[in-house]
């Protein structure tokens, strides 16, 4: 970890710091306040419902450490309280309420991911719950909080606009979690809060909400979602288009190789410090080279230690169709072998873990989607007898499982 | 105090109880509920922050005083907690926030003249505050009852849809107070809500979310908001159109001798129970009998031990422009008589209470709405030698003060 950098000059700062931003509100509040020399407070809130992080949330990430390497302090702000509530009319089963117990796991396995990208030292971290000030809250603090917006302007946020104008039912309790997350910043005397371009509406609010309670406005800062590897749709784990940044280093270089040439500069401008120049001189060469230099720099970002050249080697082995090496094994217990010899493949693919259950293995065969040794095999109710050396199990372009018997 | 009627048929009850309502959502629910023969819980919302109570309130106690003499029971519902937040805007200073004592404190003077029209038993009559529910609230139980309604459900209220459209300004805080209110209903387990016309759409969210909380829906009633004394506007002390339920006996009757001849029926119907064909009989009539027998019966009822009779005389005496007999009167100090014997009229009228300063009690005399003894009095800066009878000081045509010397 580099030293936090201190003399660098309010411009030399900004210039940094508004790298690959989209919404900067405003430019001059944060120069103002950079001047000051004082390092600020700057907040990211997060959901503790989907602990699972991927490229798209290291962007965010990314502005949060090097706020971190000026010297700024980062808040992560989690949502524990809220994350209790969930989806209170029932209706969203993605949204389940969960236990306080539960909101504070995720959060944990959330912060774990956060520490490959941000810095631990407590003078640049700090880690804040919601429930601090919500578990405190009554009915009379709440109205006095309502009381400070209009449901004008809370529904000039284009999908609350959207829905009420298409006659598709806003709940009233909707309207109040924006005033609740611009009240985290209040609570925590936010200086900056970064988040997505979606997120722009309500922390406005927030910057709102501090004016009104006698503080300096926060200064909001958003960045674009990124676009996930199908080249359309923001990177998400319910789309299957992510790369999540624990991803192991050969998987996660393969997938950036294959990053849509659309997406590339953006990718660079988001995912790494690379100069534009340099970016530019890339992008301009050949595509492959690009791709190559953008994944050894994400990959050497959250894996400093793989092996950038075997994970190359292993990516170009694969993509021509080959084998790679150093595949993970897994071990046949003696009982799943008949009389004669042979093993269920079906039962093979469910014992290697790349598909749940037999039946699901069965399905991945009959679409043509396994391999054995480099060969399509079809067969749903095949049996395979396995020599010495075992047989390699490969789903799709990417997944190899070697499959050895026990003894 | 009649005895509680326990043996009327559900269509008898029906019949007593719909006389002068507007809305009765719905007529069979409450048929229905009235069948099943355990009393009803009637449930009367109230602000106690204008303790001072008119024939307007007068209507709604009405109703609930007949829902108590059929044995139901009536429970005041006493905003304490509402009140004590006010407008938090801090923007209106009719509604200033009021420390849970003061609240407590007007609440006692409201209950105080409800108890003219009520039925005072425990077994029909029940006082509760909405802190014992409110204070106890937090942050997750609101999100909770806010969720149950949709903004456009609210939004759908007169008053909101108008000031939303007419770009007037709507704190999301608003759109809360109905949802409490509804809750009450929740907390109180009501079968009826009584109200007037304008809390129809409140009443109605009670009614939604009783069912929401797996509640019968209460039944709601309104009644018709009584026009005053001028004729158009609704009785409201602020239009000084009003007639107050602990005013005096004679000057009750007074001012309900002077009802305009287009209320008359609906005086009939909503402040006292004479038979629709005998009302009819009475509006066919002279209108001073009819207004004699409105005055009788709701005088009556108010001050069951006043003297009707002479009521009328007074009315009539001062009708005529004679001056009535037992007239209140108030002792001039010996120190005020300068040393020609005379005191200064407009101090004279002053001290008398009539007017709240000399400088009032100058204009009084400059417009001419001064009479001594009968007879208009216009000099402003007057004197006056009270003589062993003091002398007869009248304001308009019906206030009445004697000022006599001191010793």
């Amino acid at each position: 970890m580099n030293d936090i950098q201190r003399n660098l000059s309010t411009d030399e700062q900004l210039t940094l710091l508004k790298r690959g931003v989209v919404d900067l509100v405003s430019e001059p509040d944060l120069k103002e306040r950079l001047t000051r020399g004082t390092p600020l407070r700057v907040k990211l809130g997060a959901d503790p419902t989907r602990p699972d992080l991927h490229l798209g949330h290291a962007v965010i990430l990314r502005k949060m450490r090097q706020f971190q390497d000026l010297g700024h302090k980062v808040i992560m702000l989690i949502g524990d309280f809220t994350a209790t509530i969930g989806d209170p009319t029932g209706k969203s089963k993605t949204r389940p309420p969960l236990t306080l117990e539960e909101a504070r796991a995720n959060a944990e396995s959330y912060l774990q991911q956060c520490r490959l990208v941000l810095r631990q030292e407590s003078e640049v971290l700090e880690v804040r719950y919601n429930s601090e000030w919500l578990e405190k809250m009554g009915y009379k603090d709440i109205i006095q909080l309502a009381s400070r917006y209009t449901v004008a302007r809370i529904m000039e946020r284009d999908d609350f606009r959207k829905r009420f104008e298409g006659g598709v039912p806003i709940s009233v309790h909707e309207l109040l979690y924006p005033l609740t997350q611009g009240y985290d910043s209040v609570a925590l005397e936010a200086d900056v809060e970064l988040g997505g371009t979606d997120q722009l509406f309500n922390n406005l609010v927030g910057r709102a909400l501090q004016r009104d309670y006698g503080q300096e406005p926060q200064i909001v800062m958003t960045l674009p979602l990124l676009v996930g590897l199908d080249g359309t749709e923001k990177m998400s784990k319910s789309l299957d288009n992510y790369i999540g940044i624990t991803d192991a280093p050969h998987l996660m270089f393969a997938a950036l190789m294959k990053v849509p040439d659309a997406l590339m500069p953006n990718y660079f401008t988001l995912l790494t410090d690379l100069p534009e120049g340099e970016v530019q001189a890339l992008l301009a060469g050949h595509p492959a080279a690009a791709h190559e230099a953008l994944a050894r720099t994400v990959v050497s970002w959250l894996h400093p230690d793989a092996d950038l050249d075997s994970a190359l080697e292993r990516y170009r082995a694969v993509a021509k169709g080959g084998i790679p090496e150093n595949i993970p094994s897994v071990t046949v217990p003696a009982g799943e072998v008949n009389a004669d010899g042979q093993v269920s493949v079906a039962r093979l693919v469910a014992l290697a873990g790349l598909e749940p259950s037999n039946g699901a293995a069965r399905k991945l065969i009959q679409n043509r989607g396994l391999r054995l040794n480099g060969e399509v095999y079809g067969d749903p109710q095949g049996l395979w007898t396995l020599g010495a050396d075992g047989v390699v199990l490969q789903k799709g372009k990417d997944k190899f499982m070697r499959a050895v018997l026990e003894g």
